[in-house]
């Protein structure tokens, strides 16, 4: 009889059932175009994704440009769109240029390896998304895990690096689970006083933050600074797909030519490139948006707080209300669900301290209407509220 | 005076000047939608990316659910139009289940890594893709390289394993640069024969190789098999852009619980979705298709040989023929697109064994004069045939 097992995936089943026991079991419910839910679970911070001139947009360019890129961008994958795009995103943002990716998490593979390297160091926060840890983990540069939003800490680690490489801190801009920002500014003098580039990934402040949506950075003075370069995503405030890397032009060139989920991907669909590109239009045209979109997230804070939840403070657009267990948080949740507001859970291994979690994200077409309902529905269904 | 340079990417521009004066300097080159052009150099191998059903699908499902998915997958990010997908892929290839990512990259990096693990091993073919690769470096597993489509050495490996953690072999189905084939058949005995999983990338097999173009695994008699994984893309043969990963059920549930570039990662954008769906369906109502572009390829092979060009015989889509330097595939690439013809040019770090090549796809859509023309510019441009 053989040593080894018929079927060699049969542990995959074993441990869904693990994580079925554990009350962690995942599954995907595919929704309608046309739901009658309210959605405070997305990412279209803008309410952008389903406006006519950016869907109109992105069917113009698939008819116009072709379903696909047809390539990687270095040899047939990169089409005028994409470069229109570039230039008007490193524009609005402050910054001399951009290279577009298939998706932001690409994006963060692309900056953090290409800008780090041998005998160097990173100096990583310790909430940092999954795409910027994956990025450290594929470097060659020694990685340090710094405490969560400490500039002092990342200054200390810096200063005492020994490697010759070249040094960076990463940090997200706006962290995706407590929706917190980043001391940008007091981060980005640590690594001026120890010679570091900083990495910030602006996924949840592009749109949101600074003057008109330009961003955290730019809210932070870092928009055309030499030692910062930025990734954001076209899939959330752009309502759109894909990512991008902004920084100095030599920066940008050297990823292009150096950067393996640039080089060895196909390039964004041009209905991608084209809705992205209208978004950004749209935003210029109507940078109010922004500021609506804050004063939805302060507003569903207030009325949470103010009925005895524990939510962090919004910084952008993303509302955490703690669970006080996964099982709970999906109860929560599901019984949201059932009142017609879609919440996110974020259970482990989605959020770094174990903590589970009602996510809510603001919208900036929401109405006052549907924010009393998207409030009074989650105080309602609170497990606390429960026998 | 500080220590520290003041432009802490200063090396960048250094490093790309490196790169100008060694001949390996990369730029974009953006293309208008409507190129005189001959396209020799991308993967849209069906001649699908441009074909008005799947535009106008793609356009149409922009319209209707939007310009992005707007969110991840489990949370927002799931249309019952990726479902859809999904079901008709993995039927259509003959797997259980099927997952879609926003590419083939992040649909590798999740395969690998979640089915490897700690105290495993993953034995890893040496002319594998730059995101297979990336996957094993991001494993907690052990890699070993084994030598290029070589099953003995692969199962010498599997064998020798001392570990308790799960085994997997990786390989292409068809290798990207020299576009011949992997051993599939004999790699899943190798695999059987030591209990290990086999993880098949068909990016350049699915819609061009098999029975109706359901891929290379297919061929080989692994459609449904329990221990292959299969991943496509969406990008090539079907003309749109994304990724998925194909097997059995378990196996893909185990995959949307950990795999973090889909966990963490937008959704593909609807109009890729459906773009792709409308692709599928047309391969399946035109099944000539994949003939005609293997038939297109063997006459380009059979064409530049015969003029004296050191070229691999194509096992599918892709012809690769053999430059002297970088230098001379850069000028040769560039005399052909004088000529009207556009043809890929690999060089180092693209190319695993550091030679260059001049690198043509074929097309199903490429008439007889197309093709006569495309090889009587390669051949006229040839290097040696200079003075």
């Amino acid at each position: 009889m053989s040593p080894y097992p018929q079927d060699p995936f049969a542990w995959t089943g074993a441990a869904l059932e693990d994580r079925r026991d554990a009350g962690l079991l995942r599954t995907l419910r595919p929704r309608p175009a046309d739901s009658p839910l309210l959605d405070l679970a997305g990412n279209d911070y803008l309410g952008l994704s389903r406006h006519p001139e950016v869907t109109g947009a992105a069917a113009e360019a698939a008819r116009r440009w072709g379903a696909g890129s047809g390539g990687s961008r270095l040899v047939t994958g990169s089409t005028e769109l994409h470069a229109e795009l570039e230039a008007e995103l490193a524009a609005f943002c402050g910054f001399e240029a951009a290279l577009v990716f298939s998706s932001g998490y690409a994006a963060n593979l692309a900056a953090v390896t290409a800008l780090s390297g041998h005998d160097g160091l990173i100096v990583s926060d310790a909430g940092n998304h999954a795409s910027l840890i994956d990025g450290c983990r594929l470097s060659r540069a020694r990685t340090a895990v710094a405490a969560h939003a400490d500039p002092e800490a990342v200054r200390k680690e810096l200063a005492a690096r020994t490697g010759e490489g070249p040094a960076l801190a990463v940090t997200d801009s706006v962290f995706s689970v407590d929706g917190d920002a980043a001391p940008l500014a007091a981060l980005a003098a640590a690594c001026r006083a120890t010679g570091a580039g900083l990495l910030i990934d602006d996924a949840h402040g592009l749109g949101v933050l600074g003057d008109g949506g330009r961003g955290a950075p730019h809210a932070a003075g870092l928009a055309g600074d030499r030692g910062t370069v930025v990734t954001v995503t076209l899939s959330k405030a752009l309502g759109s797909q894909g990512g991008a890397v902004l920084g100095p032009a030599p920066v940008i060139a050297h990823l292009l030519n150096t950067a393996r989920t640039f080089i060895f991907d196909t390039g964004l669909a041009p209905a991608a490139v084209g809705g992205a590109l209208a978004a950004l239009r749209l935003l210029r045209r109507e940078p109010e948006r922004p500021a609506r979109v804050r004063a939805v997230a302060t507003g569903l804070y207030e009325r949470l707080t103010a009925a005895g939840l524990e939510a962090a403070r919004p910084d952008a657009a993303v509302v955490s209300v703690r669970a006080p267990s996964p099982e709970a948080a999906v109860g929560w949740a599901a019984d949201c669900r059932a009142s017609g507001v879609v919440a996110g859970c974020f259970r482990p291994p989605s959020v770094p301290d174990g903590i589970s979690r009602l996510r809510l994200t603001a919208r900036a077409d929401l109405t006052e209407d549907q924010l009393t309902k998207a409030a009074g529905t989650v105080i309602a269904t609170a497990p606390a509220a429960r026998p």
